[in-house]
């Protein structure tokens, strides 16, 4: 039997009998389920689920299942959705000048660990297409004007129509030193993820290795989360900390740091990428 | 609506069909599921599952629970368990002269954040005698001859007679300095925890801190298991490890293995009394 | 030879020579020294040291170190301080309801783990006399009323008299949940040291763990850091983290959190009365 | 005025004075200490030290200091070295197929974090040929016979001959899956260093994933250690660990374990390249 899975992720309002209506739902098909996960949001009171199933298991590809789980998911108020491990998401990566978290994801990618198509990478710098042309991968640079608040508009315009083109589902911001202009987030809400240098909520904005070292932390952070309006505020997907010491210079924070902040991104991105991240508010549920 | 949780755990062969019939029976019964875990062993192809239900939305007690679900256990080939929040296990501590990981457990106890019934603490010293009985716990001493086999003998089996006594559901070994005698061990398979101060299998046996030391390991550890008739061998719950460097002597070990000795016991205790460990072979799932 | 030792910390200028000339004045007497740490901060150009000497070693007592060094200290225009290991520093803990923390600090003292002496315990609930006094430590009560200015600063005044009535060297805020007044925070700077139950710069303030909850975080942490007049923002001696998820509750972060936070606070204030912090500006250096 | 550094490492018998006698020597020429460390191991009565001076405040190049030194040095019966920060060590990377910490190491190289020449990589497999010399670094492929003795002794004779040739004064093995031969793990005491994928000394030898999978352990680890003639024994360098639980495979495993093998390489490889390392017996000391 292949290891074919599709994954079905559900929210809604709680009440007794969900996991026994869907569970039932899929036991009806023969469907084999091999990992399933549930959480209900008490402030909300809405429940979350998450499963994986064989797909050779159930009689239907993807379309039969949704038309046949349709009444099913009227009955309980379900926003739903349901994905094919063998149609791979499409990721998009944005980078400027820094490549640590550029070549750990390419790293991932070609050593088959992150399951992902990579159509393109985006860049408003020169510096890193050999790297990426080496891999195959298409590089475009796409200049972004410091002062020129028109023609900052008009680079974003671009990076989002290269996004749609290459038929992207995800955009990754692999330390992409740019704001994402708030008609993007919105547009992309819940695709756009970022890696910021620090442990959220401390040190929002520029230069939080500087902030840090002037605050005297004894330990620094990252954050990957969706990007929101918000600055550095939207849903935390993952974080992660190492220590320092008062011998430790900003330079030195930033080389540990670029350590952890490769490592929270692509954790972030596979839990993302496998469908284990349901948004609830301004949080997430990560179902690992 | 009471939070009174019966808590189901099960394991059997594994197949499609299991989440569906069990989750299905609750349902059926109105039950409301709180909390639900699942895992496969794909090496045994048996499946795990620990499920805990509101009791107030079933229409019956544990009796009746269980003659109902009776018929679905031998279908499936369950191994299968039910327990009642409201009936607090009952733990019987044995404690040498070291007293971090019994002044944690006892204060985790007066604290309400253990939610066990303790009644008594037995010691082969008598200096911990007035701390536990400022706790209003019975604290019995036994002797323990260091080379009088047949003194030895007599002192566990006092030491298992105070256990039943006591009607104890599980021994907690918090750092007691004797090894358990087999037929002890065999007797209360998977009702004996015990706290190792190494990161197993690391260091096994007398004196680990000074085995680390002699290694000079950058990192020490601690180690909560189940024991079994090979010493330091049984089943581990929960482990943590430790920085240390080579300024650090083996007080300094001794000082910081404390600290990660009576956490990871701590927190192995509590998977233990919330019926969250299940045994597989000589593994363990912990469903957190 | 005995263990006794003199701990000489130092801060001044930087330029060349300075461990050179120190080093020297040791050697002259035949002093062993048997633990050195030395730090530059770059940012205001100050050196600062730390050295262990075995008192034994040298041919004079405190006062005979005091007048022989003070020349050299002129010299190099040093703020700097020695100590004696035999000469216990005095802690006054100040504690409200919960009592992790006093039940840790208590039972590493007890332990000789902690080497001061605590004159006595002061609170503001009557909870944890019993549990103090059997430990032979004298318990004070002082009522905090909620709402009267002029009786709240007569409650800190008859405080700041115990401390001073105990010969007190440090006061311990251990979960005392009070803010002190800027006037006792000006004349006990670098003697009081506090636990908050969040990673600063995070989350200041009243209930961390509900705000790390509406912020839907990775990780909750703890902080011991020096009072200073700005609340929870004094200069950082020791933090930690532990990682939580989406399953947790309040409640459960502030079971995890008791766990860093007494950890958090006993590490820090052992550097604390080991003299291995200097205090430069806002922010530490933790010689460890 | 220039960061360049010399770095200063000793170790000779303990006494009084070291550190005056030390320092007074490069205070004498005005020489500034910019960042110094000590230890004392106590088994060995031995006495460590390493000492960053800012070259340009010294009258003398390496040769002068060794001259001037070398009185001192024979009257405290020191093994001393000294090293100048812009002479770049040589490194020479031996792999297999896997690539994470080449990759790894790779990019830190061309990134400047790993401030080293890396003069070849040598490998038993062609896959890595591409990826390295897009680098622009040689890449030699060196076939190793399986089961024929004499022809593997001439490949590792091949190895030796280009790590020579190519003046290598560090050898790394980068998840090289070959046992070094006793003759070339004496001949390069010091001067090869293995990542081990696991916490040792648990899983010594091959498929330690494998080992840990079946022993059942809640956390992972990764060592980097000098090679010595006894398989996986030498002196550790740096180690750390990472969480699983019952759900994750050996290939969850495996994929957790590169990200601890190939930091806990780079910080080894890091440290020794610094000269941070100090070998005592079989342990070491790191002054980080």
């Amino acid at each position: 039997m292949s290891t074919r899975r599709y994954t079905l992720t559900i929210s809604c309002p709680d009440r007794s009998g969900i996991i026994a209506a869907v569970s039932g739902f899929i036991a009806r098909y023969n469907g084999w389920i091999v990992e399933a996960s549930y959480h209900t949001d008490l402030e909300t009171q809405r429940f979350f689920m998450r499963q994986e199933i064989l797909a050779d298991s159930l009689p239907f590809d993807l379309a039969g299942f949704r038309s046949q789980f349709a009444g099913l998911a009227i009955e309980f108020g379900m926003d739903w959705h349901i994905s094919d491990s063998e149609r791979r998401k499409r990721i998009v990566i944005l980078v400027s000048k820094q490549d640590h978290c550029l070549n750990d994801l390419l790293h991932r990618w070609r050593n088959s660990e992150l399951l992902v198509d990579i159509p393109c990478v985006i860049s408003n710098h020169e510096d890193l297409r050999s790297f990426v042309e080496w891999h195959g991968i298409p590089f475009h640079y796409v200049a972004m004007p410091g002062n020129d608040a028109s023609a900052k508009a008009a680079a974003f315009a671009q990076i989002a129509q290269l996004f749609e083109q290459h038929l992207g589902d995800t955009l990754v911001l692999a330390r992409f030193m740019q704001i994402m202009p708030p008609e993007l987030c919105t547009r992309y809400a819940g695709q756009i993820i970022n890696i910021h240098h620090s442990f959220l909520p401390s040190f929002v904005g520029a230069k939080p290795y500087h902030q840090a070292f002037q605050r005297g932390v004894k330990l620094i952070g990252a954050t990957c989360h969706y990007v929101s309006n918000e600055l550095d505020a939207g849903p935390i997907i993952e974080q992660d900390t190492v220590r320092i010491d008062h011998g430790d210079t900003v330079d030195d924070m930033v080389r540990y740091g670029r350590d952890i902040e490769k490592t929270v991104l692509a954790r972030g991105l596979r839990y993302h990428v496998e469908d284990r991240v349901l948004v609830c508010g301004n949080k997430t549920i990560v179902f690992r």
